[in-house]
């Protein structure tokens, strides 16, 4: 890993890519198909916030129930995020090296 | 790294942590703030998606101008739910890892 | 009803608030919860959609089981819709209006 | 208007109608486009209430430039809805009732 690297998800992505050609989903992973998954994931993780206040949600932790419920949503928004990356040809590391740069010009610090 | 390991987001949450430490965001933070951030930039990203058919959303490299729009929306998102896991306290690699194994129960290989 | 009335979610306001009267929910519907409230129940309806090509979408209504499941889908999402403009002060039949000739201006017919 | 009607957008979805038809949109209202116009709507939405505390978000209506936009995204929200509703053949009103009667059942009245 060279030392500026942002974020190494070869792994990640390899394995995804592993599991989708073993079940024959590539056909169902179209950026839009990809997209809508991610949707759904999204709904799925805002639902484990929407009925805590500020203090419940950041004790999440504390709740090992929850907390597992937690970590296997934002795992999930991660995999559709990855393979929606994958299929439309975007590398999250340059990606996301530009935009930060990007938003540094935007809000710079004081 | 080791072998197996899933996604090194580290670099990008030291960026992000840094970034906000900079410019006294920490306080905005929260997990409900960044989760509604989240969906703020998730709405972005299927912005670019929703007048495509599926030809065109396969081809969106082809066009400079929303592909540099689909990087950056892209980047959100994976921003956002970084700093989600890292408030929270979830661990992306292990978070992936098991959701991984658990999918594989779910939907085992033919 | 007025001859020009666009939408009357009179019936329905009432319902939900007397609801949300007789089960003490009043106390959990502050605008961020129902606003992650409503991104759940968008995910659910986006998982509708998401693995179906434009020709299964459109004839969702051949599905009886599918099509009911979209029925409760969008009946779901138009209760936090409703609460949350209730709760914030957004009459939605004025909204509408509003937008409806600010879109006329933004997108002129031809 | 019948007695029991809960909610009525016959006028609102007449003027979406006309709206498409005008501008020869129909083509570009498919189920799945609508869904992911409908994210990018909810996300403008959203971000309304990202980065304000729940005091702050009860009182949006005393920040005038803040509630015109909320009632903007709220409209921009049903509109997108409601015309989901017209192209996939779900009556808005009998969703709403039949959904109505079975949260009833699922969460029962104490």
């Amino acid at each position: 890993m060279k030392d500026d690297t942002l974020i190494d998800a070869r792994g990640l992505g390899a394995a995804l890519q592993r599991f989708a050609d073993e079940r024959d989903w590539n056909r169902h992973h179209t950026p839009r198909n990809l997209m809508l998954a991610l949707v759904g994931e999204v709904g799925e993780l805002a639902e484990i916030f929407q009925w805590l206040d500020d203090d419940a949600a950041a004790r999440l932790r504390d709740d090992p129930a929850r907390f597992a419920h937690l970590r296997e949503e934002i795992a999930d928004v991660l995999f559709y995020l990855t393979r929606l990356a994958m299929v439309t040809g975007v590398d999250l590391d340059e990606a996301a090296r530009d935009k930060l740069a990007k938003n540094a010009i935007k809000y710079p610090a004081p």
